[in-house]
């Protein structure tokens, strides 16, 4: 999408065509920084920092990050030793460990002097391939926000409500829960975001508006604790959240407090639908709150926020008293009874392992199995 | 409560007998500041602007702000200025409200000359009912923490989530959710607290996690988004918040977020009480949702985030783009039909209009009155 009026993608190889760069997430809405990732190591430093984030961009980086460790030492040994430090760097986001496993089922038959040139070209297929994905998406849930603009009316704006940022930004282009809301936008049908602020880290206020602002959609940014108010009087028309791990049962693990705002759409009558790629699907998983991990990350994180002072710098300031501990879960599990749907490339369907295995056969049990 | 050993009230007439002091709550948990009211137009501004907040609180402020009012003019014509400057400060808590009402009947039937003493005294009254009255809060909760305690088996704390500060700032001394709390760790009970932070103006974060601190309660501090997926695994025994106004049957407003919670609590069988003072009850209020206002307050709230920088100053950062737009809704209205049990100065009740005419026959109808 575009950030003053120029495309950008969230990762792209640099023109020596090896380096990697990316767009550094941490320095957002603030300044357009670019990082540069020249080793597996920096790969993986970026995931864990979040310099990038989100479920579909973490797996590219760290596709890119095996292409770097390649290119320094293409050995079984550096193989195994870079997809498992890139792996330890997030536990919930199942991306991650389908992207490592693609490159590295591909390497493990190449010999050791193909390997990077193999890696290099795999990750780039697969930022290719979400691409597509997320453009499939945006073309499916398009219809959900037609379909609701029609039933309020001419002109009537289609009221949006999201959570964190699924959006381009969290992906490679155009985003998940995004997608439709860009396609919305760009084909004229009025829509206008709730944009969630989404604490502790503020992905909403910093990426998800900066976004939104950029390309022009209407939104506005509410604290997360607002969602249930506006969904009681009327003021959502439509949920539409992003999962770092699909449940084959269709519960969905995404940022922490999904949950909550899923519970104010079914008790209010609003549709909660997720979109995602089917890499996010972990079929697996079957029990999404008893068996997917959820990370715990820093008490700074809540604690300690950053934004932009008077001056213009960035700055840190301290909420919460020294002597108090601090939590900080990253995720939460959605079931699959509060969600009316999951928008996948393929198309809409049930939350539930039936309507996944129906747009996605190839992973129903033989028995099962269509014709 | 106390301050480093020192016990504290919020609010209290100076040694001039004229000046009404209170504890600064902007400055807090970093500075226990003290404020100087000295005339209606300061306690209107001390409201508005959060020095004192908590539905309690306001009432004793505004009570004093009348106080203050008649100290420079006791005419008719000033009374009712006064009460109107006051009562628009702050639309949701109905304590404002009930404590104007209750000093105004009292002068009017007054000579000029006597009104500015009687309403020091009403006021100090209402100051030292409300103790009371926390304190038998206090009481009645406490049996339902004894109760968690027994169940969960020796030694194993009680987790109790809350929202906000309905603590002893948010009232004289004691609070209304902080009672039975307080009482609690004072009898030996086992109890830990999270502290949900309350995104925008983090009273849970600043305010709550301050107080319980100073008072060796254990607690950790949380995002407002992490409420669910502490019930969903089991480590939240007992939701306990307070309220800014209570309907008559039993719904309750509540700052942003409250209904968040107490939906993640019916959901996953927690419960969920409300600790309130007799006096934010709305007896012509029915349909909370429809009929409650709900204030409005500046975006920047959400915007700006003020917190201590690493030089130890107080700062302010942007965490939002400035082209995004802002909302910032302050409460939100819990229905009754999501809450366990009121625990009021009478007892703990159902949240209906039976159950709180039952504790409160002298609001029943006549014909449905009690013998």
């Amino acid at each position: 999408m575009r950030i003053g009026g120029t495309p950008w993608r969230t990762i792209w190889l640099a023109e020596d065509g090896c380096t990697v760069e990316v767009i550094d997430q941490t320095r957002l809405p603030w300044e357009v920084a670019v990082a540069r990732l020249r080793t597996v190591e920096d790969a993986a430093r970026a995931i864990r920092t979040m310099v990038v984030r989100g479920a579909p961009l973490i797996g590219a980086a760290a596709a890119y990050g095996v292409a770097l460790a390649m290119r320094a030492d293409a050995s079984d040994a550096a193989l195994a030793d870079a997809c498992a430090q890139l792996a330890a760097t997030r536990p919930t986001a199942v991306n991650l460990r389908w992207a490592l496993a693609e490159v590295r089922a591909l390497l493990a038959d190449l010999a050791a002097g193909e390997r990077a040139e193999a890696a290099y070209r795999r990750a780039g297929e697969i930022c290719d391939q979400d691409v597509e994905t997320c453009r499939a998406i945006g073309r499916h849930g398009l219809d959900l926000i037609r379909a609701a603009a029609t039933a309020k009316g001419a002109g009537a704006p289609v009221n949006v409500l999201t959570h964190c940022n699924a959006g381009w930004l969290a992906t490679i282009d155009w985003g998940t829960a995004t997608a439709p809301i860009y396609m919305a936008h760009d084909a004229g049908v009025a829509v206008h975001v709730w944009v969630d602020e989404t604490r502790p880290r503020n992905q909403g206020a910093g990426l998800t508006a900066f976004e939104l602002g950029e390309h022009g959609v209407p939104h506005t940014v509410i604290a997360d604790n607002a969602g249930g108010h506006l969904m009681q009087h009327g003021m959502v028309d439509l949920c539409l959240v992003g999962t770092d791990r699909t449940a084959a049962s269709g519960d969905v693990a995404n940022k922490i407090g999904t949950y909550l705002k899923a519970l104010a759409a079914h008790d209010n009558d609003v549709p909660f639908y997720v979109a995602l790629p089917s890499t996010t699907i972990d079929w697996t998983v079957e029990d999404g709150r008893a068996e997917i991990p959820i990370e715990q990350r820093d008490g700074d994180e809540v604690a300690v926020i950053r934004g932009r002072a008077g001056d213009g710098t960035l700055q840190s300031v301290r909420v919460v008293p020294e002597a108090s501990p601090v939590a900080n879960y990253a995720f939460d599990v959605t079931p699959a009874r509060l969600v009316s749907g999951l928008i996948t490339e393929r198309g809409v369907c049930a939350a539930s392992r039936a309507g996944l295995e129906g747009l996605f056969p190839e992973h129903a049990p033989a028995l099962s199995r269509r014709a």
